[in-house]
């Protein structure tokens, strides 16, 4: 018999590696200023706390064996504390599932969701992680866009007047990926009613929630109905490496992402878990921790908004930074992003094109920014760079983009 | 409009949490010997190294950020080191990818290597872990038995020659969970030729190849063979809170892997990945602390065993534990082991009833006993207590099983 190469799946063919991921292996060179990346600043980490929780974890040899799969218990205590405090009632232990990051989060429920073809709204322009959750999950998808006071519920209204039944309504609420925007407290009221009324599940995906600059956001979406799940991170506050996210959710939808949580990892680190559950909490530290990071991201974005505006006047429309990791600007004058990144490249900036997060529209014109991996001066270098090669690019469209 | 609360998948209708899992809720009273977990021996577990290792990795804050999804590089190429001494070729960093544990490799392979309703070949009795992911994505398994030599690779070749034609071959090569037997080498030969053949995947699946005791096992299956596709962990050998578990696999696996990764939860803790290289890449130290570890775990199985064949005779038929973590028995005077489960609780000790393993045969008379977690006098003890149960038992079928 001769050699028979077996196969993979055909549902692979339709997967891609996120065009993000692979603009972030273009833009590694040191030369250059990349606004490309979504990671936070290692630089203000705890590193020498995360090392303290680490040493006194490792005294107990209970810390090295498997853990609980909805997450070692006192670390659930804490997040239900905090929960509680956030949304304005007592969340049970029961209610809150610990999972490998947010991302992982959206993953098993995806699964637990979502039968094949199920309809899933989303916002546009959309959080890449999410789309492709759903995608490999095979659910349809719907987009609602994004205004100034984040999802346009009165298109979602429309959607639903018009007979289309979502399973899942995806947002996220605060300071959003790549929007920038955060939904208005009277849009979160109409959704969680929507929710209620209609019987669709909300994914209320906030890894940002924390890094407000002026004023906290409004109250969360699932302060208003119990059909809102909630996701949340430690990776944003404290470090990605602990890989620390959770869910707030009925009990059924924690046991039923118990159950897949078994089949895919059985369980999450007890060491990375201890950690998280020591940091959190410690409320005057991390009080304290936090303040430090939203007022050092605070004074960049408004460096890079300033340079932003000052350098582009009205031909570069540029969100307000109030909280978060991103800017998402447009070109007013018909500059096409995508058309335009080779010459960034080229004067030593990266950027994502808006078009890495399309689902309907093109975002022909945009672009996000990230402002939290450098300081204001290198930010309005970057602006500089930025403008030079708009100043050498031919590439002109006719239209212009609206966010 | 009244409240109408949303719904979950239907996949779900079919998934249930594990027996075994069940159980364990069951038996961590403190009062009773539990031979029923499956968990290395938390005591053993270097846990100052691992103190060390943290906190040398948390020097640098770059171990606090999100990681490549294939996992940290300096790791991946001290796994590439240790395998390629293992399979006897050069594996490439391409060739490696690191998971949350192994259980995870098997989940995302279940997604990359199968198509809904394709056939996937397991042995009888199974890992229960591996099933479960089969199951969810939809495959149709098919069972191969086992005997002491491991899986019968003749009932294989047989339904090969009956026109079967499986996408994934899965076993368990070393120390079956929880079959307790090692498939002997020229076994591995005659899979090996059979996948080139015949096209399809062999997911040697390895957690336990390193706990041997008087010998080492044969070569992989992966020696004889590029359609395999190996797993192993750090899980038995240093610690599952590290959540480091490996796949060796041809590149074009491996990149489909990285995709469903992003989407699964981006990528493991750089942390726990950077203790994981260092201990290692420590090769004097690592070979000393297995040795600790498998003298230990043979000093415990032989006790048990030895007091299994005095206690019970030839009533109880047991296998020769020759290394890993489970002895798998079974009565001969057709003794039903999920009835005698209830007095064995009853009298003080519990086990895995053979039940928990099915997929085709019944294991009525079978069980699992795990021998790592308790000396040789509490090994001794937890037997007399099951001959206790045994004696008082009524429940008796009429048939014997053999394994």
């Amino acid at each position: 018999m001769s050699s028979n190469r077996p196969s993979l799946s055909a549902k692979l063919d339709g997967l891609r590696s996120s065009a993000i991921r692979d603009l972030l292996k273009l833009t590694s060179r040191a030369e250059i200023i990349s606004l490309a990346g979504g990671l936070p600043d290692a630089a203000l980490m705890p590193s020498a706390r995360i090392a303290e929780a680490a040493a006194k974890a490792l005294t107990d040899t209970a810390v090295l064996q498997y853990t609980e799969s909805p997450g070692w218990a006192p670390l659930r205590a804490v997040l239900a504390e905090r929960e509680s405090a956030r949304i304005g009632r007592a969340v049970a232990l029961d209610e809150v599932f610990v999972t490998h990051g947010s991302q992982q989060a959206l993953s098993l429920l995806a699964e637990v969701l979502l039968d094949p073809g199920a309809l899933v709204v989303v916002e546009d322009p959309a959080y890449v992680g999410a789309l492709q959750v759903f995608r490999a999950a095979g659910a349809r998808l719907v987009t609602v866009p994004l205004d100034a006071e984040g999802m346009r519920v009165d298109v979602l209204r429309e959607l639903l007047a018009r007979g289309e039944r979502p399973a899942v309504v995806h947002t996220v609420s605060n300071f959003h990926n790549p929007g920038g925007v955060t939904m208005s407290s009277h849009r979160r009221r109409e959704l969680a009613e929507l929710a209620d009324a209609y019987g669709f599940w909300v994914i209320e995906d906030d890894p940002y929630g924390e890094l407000w600059f002026d004023a906290a956001p409004p109250e969360p979406v699932a302060a208003h109905s119990r059909t809102v799940i909630r996701l949340s991170s430690a990776s944003k506050i404290i470090a990605p490496t602990l890989r620390v996210g959770w869910m707030t959710a009925p009990e059924s939808v924690c046991r039923a992402v118990e159950l897949l949580k078994q089949g895919a990892d059985l369980c999450g680190s007890a060491l990375t878990q201890q950690i998280a559950a020591e940091l959190l909490a410690d409320d005057a530290w991390l009080t304290a921790h936090v303040d430090t990071v939203r007022a050092t991201y605070r004074t960049r974005a408004e460096a890079l908004v300033r340079a932003v505006r000052a350098t582009f006047g009205d031909s570069l429309s540029c969100t307000d930074a109030s909280g978060g990791m991103f800017v998402w600007a447009s070109f007013t004058d018909g500059t096409d992003t995508s058309a335009l990144l080779a010459r960034a490249l080229e004067e030593g900036v990266a950027y994502v094109p808006g078009a890495a997060f399309t689902v309907d529209s093109a975002y022909t014109h945009s672009m996000r920014m990230c402002f939290t991996t450098a300081d204001a001066p290198v930010l309005e270098r970057a602006v500089n760079r930025l403008a030079r090669a708009h100043a050498r690019a031919r590439v002109v469209s006719g239209q212009s983009t609206q966010l």
